[in-house]
């Protein structure tokens, strides 16, 4: 991701901790002169994302801070290991340091969690896609995480594809009338995806040359047999409260593709913290 | 909350999942005129938090829907309650669905979380608070839903609070410098919280009048033997790697407050829905 | 549009005009108290895009003012009609005209142009699509325009669809090593396009099964062979320097899209006027 | 023009190409470390404005993009002229490419056609000026590109200077009566200009001591008797639907001034491109 | 000033004081639903200004707060007198307080000050005006407070108009040059005024027919020869140093203008207090 | 102070002094390649705050401006030392001169009438802090500049500290029923103050073990006999239109606190300016 992406989401977040009158406690028990060094640490196995955003943290808010990754985004860390290493004002690593935290230990989270369903998922040949499940103002950022994590990206938001869902169905009257609706509202460069309930609403998606059908809470019989008939037609997509432990069983019937609105919206931190070096 | 407070973090969150062309499937498969009733349903059971603020995505989003609040904010729900109605243009309700449904989710999700711990916690007369390990842009938000789930606030930045934590009693020389030090530069309506690491040094802080002593990482036992020395000297805070299902044993020792930066980092998203009734 | 996209763009428009001391002339030479009634003119032939956008103007700088329009987005209007009716403060009135004939003038320009275009290649079956060459900061608002004038949209930005060019092609190592590294990365909602700068990787992209292929900058004799090649394996869109007067030859050859930087980046202003009625 | 004033521009035009995903095809197709250079060609003859702003999207994207100017903004450039060169990571020279060309072609656009238009007026001894009919948030670079093309601005707002127009007049009831009540409020920094619509009016603003007088929709032979009855006490400004090809013969006239929206709201781009060198 | 200009300083100022948590003391003390209505009452003797944009911390903080002003921006007060009275919750009217207040005593100092330099200056037929020596971010506001107090606006910033300082004319190499050069760059809309430093100095700028001369550290006697020497071929300004109490003996010089940094940068606040009625 | 915090103050100043044509005297006549170095001058004794701060001024207009500064905060100066030197494009160097000075004046202002209240009232023992009674949009420098002079800040904003006022007392029903609502609902880690405005209510508070008493508007007699009442068992704060004419005999009552609003309401200007030397 491109900094301008991200460092205005990064600067907010050291304002939201700096408040109005700053680190009090650093201010007032560290002197200004003293330099330190200070390791990124993993407190728990995962999988790294967001790792230059986070340190940024640092030299955003001190532009003399040293930063060094020993990693990259997307790689496995074990519990023990040195992530980065920053260097600089004592006061300025402290200050920073929750900041950095937050955001890594928040994106982190995300990309193992990820990582955790891709690696039981994609043996079957499945991919492992978000949802707009996100948490308000860091869709980007977490999709980035789910990337990290070894997932694919669904929609970025309402205006990048169609995806016409059983309300919709609903009101313009049926499958067929709501594609093709869509298909003439939308730009030749926006693929169509459509939530089928069953069987019966499956077979006229597949009539109609959708990108994408989404497969909503299919049994898992039920999903075998829409795979059977639509392979090679259209993409299915699973949905409807795939769990991390429920995600293989679901891989195993022969989608294509598994979303999870959990991987961004109920994932766990990683466990990560600062520790002075020098 | 006031709404100056949040209502732009909603707006941004709308805007965020419009991106530039908006909902381009509601646009296309919904008449501009109809008209719909949905609801906001609780597909698990729960402790409610930023209601009005979920819902005013519709509000926002077109300042003709109407909504009613069947709960307020720390009202427990069941699985199956229906916990708000919205009225008005179908492509609205559709459009803001999401946003509205990400927010109360994850607040709900955090308040949830803290009542169970609440729960547990407070037989034993303990307090249960949260921590500076919130998601970027949200902290105000979240300390909110810890509140609503019965939960104590901690520190809302660096700025208002003075907590000294082993690296600034490292640097400052001693818990008692660190204490003199930040005592002469905070102003007099500032408390002043200090970290220690063992029994010695929780003695050296009790001869400090400081305000709050935080117990870091304290093995049962050590804790059972500070509270015996430090009860009605000062406030006594259990904190690091606190989870909901070790925070009961901790409480039982008899120290004040407890602090999990899980109740914000970790707790997962309470499931709601919008199911469209009319 | 909904206004959330559009009125900070208006409320922006507004104080860039108003400056630091606001209207000075009408300010010392129109009481505060008189009252006026004005009617939003067509001084040309043309089509409408931006009503609302643009009379927001008067509402937000004065919220008692009240308007009535007479005409709806996509509308034709003949020189002399009467588009809109606004009533209010005159002050206010003409405080807030240029804003609002700023925004009506150079959209609806937009959408007049466009039309033109649509209305002669739009029998040959072509669809006449918009580029990213808009106007900073004016991007969504110009590809609204595009479509009130019968047109359709292109990528709203490089993050929405695969656009493979030249440059791309070059890099990569040619068209089929180009896709193969597009389709990898990209999502599963994402489209493909392909520009070509020949029959011959015409052909090779014909293989690659992408969705649209750009003919860039093809003499009239090429595209109709293109077109001989491709029809019904992927839509073939004309690019490169289309004029509203070259557009019909191009459409004729049978390509399904034409694309015109100059819908946005050149197309005059549509003559719009307040007059005072009353 | 300061980096302060256009860089929000630019910044703003950056993120609206780059979304919320950024640019996915080149992400895709082009290596991270590829370095390239590329040349800012001019595919058609013009005058150049706002160069230095235009390149800053390639160094606002990426710090490390080293750019070479090699033209100055009011320089005429040719068909062919190499304009600029930028040097460095190919994915940000491809990306920020359509930001930098949509602000260099627009505003060298409206150079162009005013250093046309000043070329044939000049000889005349009147000078060419714009209006406020700008594009809605980009005023001061369209006013800056008007002087690159040999121009000089009127208003940069309803702030900075009294314009008494036509309905101001008839409100206030008369002439003479508006401009006592704008010389009563306004500054003694503030100049005075009125317009008229007849020689009576012309008359009467000229017993006003106003700095300037504009002749509204005169026909030449009532503009060379109105120069006639002021030369010397006012400046006397031509304005009402002048285009670029009526100019001349409005000069002629004798008038101190000429105003165009035209140069504004409808110059066309002037065809700018890219082209990759290594 | 329309509240475009002015909502967001207010709304500004709002969240300065709510900073994360809110009114906590309020929140805590006062039931949600106690009512009350206070008055808004001059504790000095002044000038009111600025009294709608402050009451409006009530409404923008609570739409339902009912505002009612007694007195119009301009009004003298005496201590003792009710300015304005509000009703509404309780809990709002304690926490838009201080918003309110620090905006009406700031503004109708400066206004206080204004009118009390104006009242002995003006029976000299000299006007009082500001300077560009104002609060960061408040400049339109104190411009609009001077107003209310009688005086008289100089420039609202470094653009719309041109000031010639000693700096300048020593750079430009003389009063001369730097005159012609400003004449050369600057539009037929912006005036010209030049700071002198002595008789001679005076004497050049007279034949240059600039709009205004100031006379900059003038003492009386030498004011009064410029006075001589100047009057009807230019406004002469006083300015440098001058205080409240050194105006009148300027003013009968016979100088058109005094310019006094003084009013904006050294107003004492009006005392302005809130005091609950029921 | 973090660049965070001040930036956006200083650029937002820099920006409304700019308007929408910049420096328009000094791009006329100045030469852009000439250079020049200027001092910051004391033009009068005083206390220097914010000086790194102002001096920004320069560096963001101008990254290429180079600054030396030759006091730092809290330096005591006298009329007629150099405080800073600035070098660099004699353009930028009087662009920015007056955002420069606009800041150091007011915070300076600021920062020296604290230090002649802090120096008579220390000698009692008493130490004098500000109040929320500060200008919109500069409370956090306003803060720091009472540092700098030698005071103390009281409570940033309604939400670090409990004040409980006479309002919340009678609303409230009673100091001791405010009190302990404010407990109840207050983190463990905020302060609680309750105003007092007679000996009973002060004897009330001190049963609460409130940690601060404000005595408002008490006369000299009832605050040396509440300082008697209460020594050691809370702090007393002095508070109600203190002077700094009146402070020191309130100090000599042996009041722990002195709140003056005066500091940040009222405090003249430190006159500073900018000398061209080269």
């Amino acid at each position: 991701m491109n900094r301008l992406l991200w460092e205005p989401i990064v600067r907010a977040a050291l304002l939201e901790d700096l408040g109005r009158a700053g680190d009090i406690t650093s201010d007032a028990t560290i002197p200004a002169d003293r330099q330190a060094t200070a390791a990124v640490m993993a407190r728990a196995d995962g999988v790294i994302a967001g790792l230059d955003i986070s340190l940024a943290a640092f030299t955003l808010f001190d532009a003399r801070v040293v930063v060094a990754s020993h990693r990259v985004d997307g790689d496995r860390v074990r519990k023990g290991d040195c992530i980065a290493t920053v260097s600089g004002s004592a006061r300025s690593l402290l200050t920073a340091e929750r900041t950095c935290l937050n955001l890594l230990g928040h994106l982190s989270g995300i990309a193992t969690t990820t990582r955790s369903v891709v690696d039981v998922v994609s043996p079957h040949g499945a991919t492992v896609v978000d949802t707009r499940k996100t948490t308000p103002g860091l869709r980007a950022l977490e999709k980035y995480a789910v990337k990290c994590g070894g997932g694919s990206n669904h929609r970025f938001g309402l205006d990048d594809a169609v995806l016409i869902k059983d309300n919709h169905v609903a009101v313009a009257g049926g499958i067929t009338a709501a594609v093709q609706a869509a298909r003439t509202h939308a730009g030749h460069l926006v693929k169509i995806e459509v939530e089928v309930d069953g069987l019966d609403q499956l077979d006229e998606a597949l009539t109609l040359n959708v990108d994408v059908i989404m497969l909503d809470n299919f049994s898992l019989d039920l999903m075998r047999e829409g795979v059977r008939r639509a392979k090679g037609r259209a993409l299915l997509e699973a949905s409807g409260g795939i769990r991390p432990d429920t995600a293989e069983a679901i891989a195993a019937t022969g989608v294509d593709l598994l979303s999870l609105g959990w991987l961004t919206h109920s994932s766990p931190n990683l466990d990560v913290a600062l520790d002075i070096v020098i």
